[in-house]
Formats: C-alpha cells, sequence, structure tokens
C-alpha cells in the first residue's frame, strides 16, 4: 500500500479534500463515512466539477473519528484524499483561532 | 431511467441547484418537497430567471431526508437537479468548517 | 387573471421583490400585508425609488402563510411582484445554506 | 399639508434617511421621537455633514409605533424624511432574509 | 459659551469623534467620563495620530447618560466633539438597522 | 522618567500597540502582564517581525487593569508602548459601535 | 539548544506557524501534541503544501499550556516553529480586541 497508515489516530474533526468520481454521488459518499464507527456526522461540499472526477470538500466531527477507518472507506468509494486541510484533536474541538498573519 | 437510484439513501441536508420551469412557482415547488414524510423545511432561493427556466438553490433539512424522493418529487414538477451542492449525513448536523484553502 | 394562483399553497417565509406605486407608502403596504391571517409579520425594505414607482424587497414570514392572500392584498395596493425571491416551506423554518458554489 | 398622512398606520420598526438641521442636535432629535409613546427606542447615526443640513439614519423601534406621531415630532423639528428605507409590521419584529438577488 | 447647550438632554448610547491633545492620554480621557453619574462604561478608540492632536471615537452608554455633563468633563480635558456620530436614546438601547440604502 | 505617569488610572480593557525585542518572546511577555493583579487575561497577536523588533498588538482585560503596573511590565521586558489603540472604562465594559463615519 | 526555552512559561492559547515534513501527517502531528498534560484540544489548517515542507496553523487550547512541552513535542515531530502568531495567557482566555488600527 503507497499510502500512509494511520494506525490509531483519532481526530475529533477532519477536513479533507477529496477527489472522487462522479459515481457514487456526493450523498452516497457523505453516507457511507458517516456509518464509520465514532463519527457523528459528515459534510460534503462540492468544489469543482471537473471532467472526470469531482472535488469536493469532507468535514468529519465525530468523538473519536478513527482517521485509518475514513480512509480505508473513502478508498473503498473510489476516492482520493488530495489533502488534509483541517484536523481537531484533544478533549474538546478547538477552532483555528484568526490572527494578523492570516 | 437515466438517472443514478438513491435507494435507501438518507441525509440530514441537501443543497441542489436546480433549473425549474416557471410553472409551478418557487413556491409550490418548495412545498411539494417540505410535503414528504421526514422532511422537516425546505429554503428555496432564486438564483438566475432564465429565458425558459429558473436557477434556484433549494436547502432540504429532515430527520432523515429520503434522497430518493426527493429527486422523485423533483422530477415530478418538472424540474432536474443540475448538481448537489452540499449534503449532511450522520446522527447530527455538521457544517462545512472554513480553512484556509478554501 | 393573468397571473398563476397559489390555491391552498401555504409557506413559513416569503421574500418578494415588489414594484408598488409610491402610493400608498412604505409602511401602510407592509402593514396590510402583516393583517393577513397567519402571517406574523412583515419587513419591507427599500431597493430604490424609480420615476414612477418603487422597488422594494418584501419579507414576510408567518405559520403558515396563504400565499394567495398576500398577492391579493398586494395587488389590491397597486402593487405587483416582480420575482419571488426566497420561500421556505415546512415544518420549521429552514435557512440556505452557503455553499462554494454560492 | 402637502405630506402622505398616516393616519393610524403602526410599525415596530422604521428606518428614516432624513435631513435635518444643525440645531437642534442628533440627540435632541433622537430624544423628542423617543419620548413618543410607544416607541422603545431609538437610534441616529450621522450619515453625512453637509453645509446646510445634516443628512442622517434614524431606526426607531416599538410596539406600536405611530407613524403619524413620528412624522409631526420630526416635522416640529424642523427636519424632514427624506425616504422610509425600512418598515416592519405585525405581531413580531421580522428582520429582511438575505437573498442571492441583493 | 459658543457651543450649544444639552441642557436636561439624556441618551444610552453617545458616540462622539473627538479632536483630543496628547495629554491626558487616551485612559485617562476614558476614565473621567466614565466616572460621570450615569455613565456604565466608555470605550476609546484612536482613528489617526496627527501631529498636535489626537482623532478618537469615543462611544459612551449609560442610563442615563446627561450629554452636557459628557461635554463639560471632555472640555475640562482640553478636547473638543468634532461631530456626534450615533446618539441612542429611549427605554432601551437600538441599534442602528442595516438597509440596502447604506 | 520622560514617559507619561499613569498614577491611579484603571481600564477594563487596554489595546496596546507594541514594539518588542525577540526576547523575551511574545508568551513571555503575554505571561508577564496577566500576572499582575487585577489583570484577568492578555492576548497578544504578532503584527510584524522586524529586524531589531516585534511589532505585536496587546489586549489586556482586568477588573481593574491598573496602567501604571502594566506599562512598568512591560518596560521590565524591554519593550515600549508606541500607541494605545483602546481604552475601556467604566462599570462594564463597552465595545465600540461600528457608525458609518467609521 | 539554539532555541530560546520556556522553563514554567504556560498559556491557554498558543497559534504557532510550523513548517513540518509531510511524515507524520497533520493529524498525526494535532494528535501529539493534543497528548500532552494540560492542553484542551488542537487545530492544525493547512497554509501550504511546499515542495519539501509543509506551512501549517497550529491552535493550542489548555489551562494551562505548558509551552516547553509543546515546543519539544513539535521538535520530537521534525518539525519547527517559524513563529508564535498568538499568545493568550492569564485566569480567563481574552481575544483579541479588533480596533481602527489594525
Amino acid at each position: 500500500m503507497g499510502r500512509q497508515l494511520f494506525d490509531m489516530v483519532t481526530a475529533r474533526r477532519l477536513v479533507l479534500d477529496l477527489l472522487k468520481p462522479y459515481d457514487p454521488d456526493v450523498v452516497t459518499t457523505a453516507e457511507a463515512v458517516a456509518d464509520i464507527d465514532g463519527v457523528d456526522g459528515v459534510n460534503v461540499v462540492l468544489a469543482e466539477n471537473e471532467e472526470e472526477v469531482q472535488n469536493v470538500k469532507m468535514t468529519v466531527e465525530g468523538d473519536p473519528i478513527r482517521v485509518e477507518a475514513v480512509y480505508e472507506t473513502i478508498e473503498d468509494l473510489g476516492a482520493a484524499v488530495h489533502s488534509i486541510d483541517e484536523a481537531a484533536c484533544g478533549e474538546r474541538l478547538v477552532e483555528q483561532s484568526k490572527t494578523p498573519q492570516d
């Protein structure tokens, strides 16, 4: 397997930039990840429809999210994680703080 | 039927980009989808009035929304789903998280 | 009557783009619609003062708003609905969800 | 009297674009309208200082605001209503809803 | 006295555009006005440092603010009110309502 | 001492534009001021890293903040107050009110 | 050790601009810091993917955060702190206050 494994890594929120085939659709993709044990909910928004694939942003929240299970489910759907745009871990969900450097 | 079927797929929120004929109007369209079992409410905003059709954004929230029933109702109204712009699934409604990559 | 009829169609919120004569004024127009049975409140903001008419945005909220009654009242005031910019229906008031496609 | 009369018209919020002389000042003007029976409070912000007059935006909230009394008080202060920018009427205060058409 | 007198005029909020000498400083200026009977609190932000003077925006809130006492205190500090940018009066504090005309 | 003294002046919030050496770091600087009696908390954000110094914005909140103690602590750290960007005084913390003049 | 030591310095929030290798990933990095005693939660967002490294913004909140422990953990992951963009210390978490000078 070329991809990095996440073993026991867990999170409270993940924001993943995904490239997915048109089939299955966005709802089926969101529901599949939402069904993973420990996931409270999933939000997927369409960023861009390209010729062969869709670029979507997936926000996953849970307590705890088992990151490896999320990756496996995404791969089973034929999609790929382009980048991890946000990860939040710990006893409570902490939001990013905006500073003048942003 | 050319369209993909959603079988038992359910969601908590759907945002659909629709192309609809002028008749029926926006309110009748919203009410028809709002009457579907499991749908709590529907919000439709006008994006653009084109010559033959209206481009509208429909936000559907429910617990659970039966996606196939929504598609069927929309088709019965003579409208078509241009794209699924957002889907939220799971035990609770999760919002998209804004990151520097947006 | 050239206009479409709304029969028993009801909503929780309507946003209407109206063209109205200067007389009656904005307050009288808002109050007339607010007095309709089922309407909780009306907000009218001035978009533009044109030579003969005013372009205003009317937000109506109620439970339920009888859409046909709203149209009749607006016509009685000598005004016309230019477009329905938003309609929200169902058991609870759902707001539009913002997505990257907006 | 050239102006339209508001008889028994009432509202929950009025936003008025006013032209007022420098004397009386903004506070005295706000207080005079705030003292009208049925008015809960008045907010006046300075839009522009012109040579002879001040252009201000007056937000009035009450339950109910007697519109005719507000106009009379404003005229007694030597000011004039340039336009009614917002009127909200009904059993509860409804805010304008933002739509893509704004 | 060239300035207008405010006699018994009271308000719940005043926003004053002030020109003040560098001495006393911004904190001393804010505290002096905050000590006036009826004033709950004062917020002063620096708009611009000019050669001889500072241009600051002073927000005063109280129940009730005696406007004449505020002006006298400001003058005692060697500062001058350039303009009254906001005045809110009445039984409760009303905020300005944003409309398309802003 | 060239600087102005603040004797018994107190505030509920101070926003200070500081020029500080790289050593001590931002956290040590924030903590030193946070330890002053009467200070509830301190927030320091980096505005700009210059060659010799850092330009930072320090927000101090407390009840009451003894301004002279804050200045002394800042000087002990080798830093200097470039300007007081905000001061809030009084029985409760009042925020600046935004007006069209901003 | 070239870096400055933080000894007993503690904070309630730290925002760190980090340069990190691609491995370990963002989630593993966030989780490692979240596991430090006194840290409530960590949020890491991707600022930029460069050729060899990732530029990320890490927001850490806790009561208290032992800054030295955070730095050590970050170094153990092969990452480096490029700058401290925000530090908040004291009995309660104070947010930066926005002023016209920003």
